[in-house]
């Protein structure tokens, strides 16, 4: 493939932007790869593995004359860091960020953009419950969403190129409205990792049963939540502070909804229960229907946990 | 492998007799395999489909002169059938059950079976999301746990023979105390199974989020969250309305816990939701460090949904 961008700075050199690194550099998608990290250590590891051509102690020095510059920080740190760059952004430059919120993101960033330089905000829906310089690999991003969420007015031509990186870098991606984004999320992501989050700590508190025994006999489902509670606590403390009110919601509808099925194990209301099971049964049947997944049994799959209850 | 039990009998006939079928007959492990299903049509289906040697249109007939005899009914049915066949086991037969919960199978199976016959609980952590007749796959169980509760004074022989029989399935298994089990499995399958479909209702009724967005942009734990739903409701309802006191047990701590980290995100209490997400980070590592899982970055997997938030 051919050089997308001639120079790219990635900002914060966590687990997407160590992936950008090396999916761009494997692609041939960039002229030169440069990088910047608040933590001096992060630097340092970045640079005894060759993560990126150069990593600058100055976050200013990396984004001069730069054509893409990619925020790859905790979301509650998006705006410091688009005010302490943006007098040294290059004219027709585009700014991207990889945050798991849009709508606080934009809030705080596109305040500060210059006339001239092209905010694009995205969010890459892949990652690891692995963090820092070392735990990036090129082939993250391979048939994963990357979802963007243009401002109105973008430039056409801007948000095609940064669509041509993300394609090349072996994602598929989507245009979404910013609130529409949050929601969804707080749906599919915020809201069943905090659940995860939740239910390995309560595993935990009950001292008759030990964490071996968690992990050893979980189903499926439930092994993967208690990977996802191994991720990174800054980014996810973010991710809940800033797409609060959505997370709320949901959060609120699963609780009442929770409290019902709770209610009628506990009167024994069977019926109830079987209802419920059905119409689940068929909104996951509809969906496979529709084509959005597979009949395939998941489930038995081989090397998983199990899933028989 | 050569033969253990010359002749099994397998009440109802779903997708864990089904496997239990094709897995022993693969590796010629019983000399005649027999069955029994309520359902006309699931006999004539598993007639249809050769899934045992001869299928039965009355339970009693399955039973006489049995070797083993598996129940693998809802654990709702367990002791219905176990009062039609008990007077019609042969002396010295081996009877198992294939039921999610443990201590309420006991007591309603334990005082139906006569003198001299051996009642051996059991439960093999295996299933997909798919049920009936044709849903069993020789290799459903391969190093899936099967758990065994056998009752106090068992016979160690008729034990180790049903042993013998789950590891030349592939299975790995392991002995348990029945209320223990019941705990154990009330967190991390029965909660985890309730939240599941809870979060699948959820994202149903929110009418501005599709069915299909749920999917496509769903984390990995989450994905398999919603096949979970699919699962049979009959077995479902049953699981609960059995294991009412530990489910109930676990899902009041689990609302209590994600009260707190409702109110902390409501209130923008970073600090808290940072120091708890490193707690679980602890113990997941912890979990690692005690050889019961890998550290494979298993979220990047391909073909997988994505896990970002």
């Amino acid at each position: 493939m051919s050089v997308i961008y001639d120079r790219v700075a990635l900002i914060g050199l966590g687990l997407i932007a160590g992936s950008m690194a090396h999916a761009m550099r494997q692609n041939g998608l960039a002229g030169e790869i440069v990088g910047y990290a608040r933590s001096a250590e992060t630097r340092q590891t970045a640079r005894d593995i060759g993560l990126c051509d150069v990593v600058y102690d100055d976050v200013t020095d990396a984004v001069k004359d730069t054509d893409l510059v990619v925020l790859a920080v905790p979301v509650g740190a998006m705006g410091q860091v688009a005010a302490e760059i943006a007098p040294f952004l290059k004219p027709g430059a585009t700014v991207t960020d990889v945050g798991s919120v849009k709508q606080s993101v934009i809030e705080a960033v596109a305040p500060h953009i210059p006339d001239g330089v092209h905010f694009i905000p995205g969010h890459p829906l892949a990652g690891t419950e692995h963090s820092g310089p070392t735990s990036g690999f090129a082939t993250l991003f391979r048939n994963r969403w990357w979802l963007l969420t243009p401002l109105p007015g973008s430039d056409e031509l801007a948000v095609q190129r940064l669509t041509d990186l993300i394609l090349a870098m072996g994602a598929k991606t989507d245009r979404m409205e910013p609130a529409h984004h949050d929601l969804v999320l707080a749906v599919t992501s915020h809201a069943p990792h905090l659940i995860a989050y939740t239910m390995v700590g309560v595993a935990d508190h009950l001292r008759r049963v030990t964490d071996e025994e968690v992990i050893q006999y979980s189903a499926a489902g439930f092994r993967d939540f208690t990977r996802i509670a191994a991720s990174d606590p800054t980014m996810w403390r973010d991710v809940f502070l800033h797409n609060k009110e959505a997370t709320l919601d949901i959060l609120g509808r699963f609780t009442e909804e929770l409290f019902m099925l709770q209610r009628a194990i506990r009167m024994g209301d069977g019926q109830q229960l079987h209802d419920y099971f059905t119409r689940t049964r068929a909104i996951r049947r509809g969906i496979i229907e529709a084509g959005q997944d597979t009949n395939a049994p998941d489930f038995g799959r081989v090397s998983e946990g199990a899933t028989k209850p």
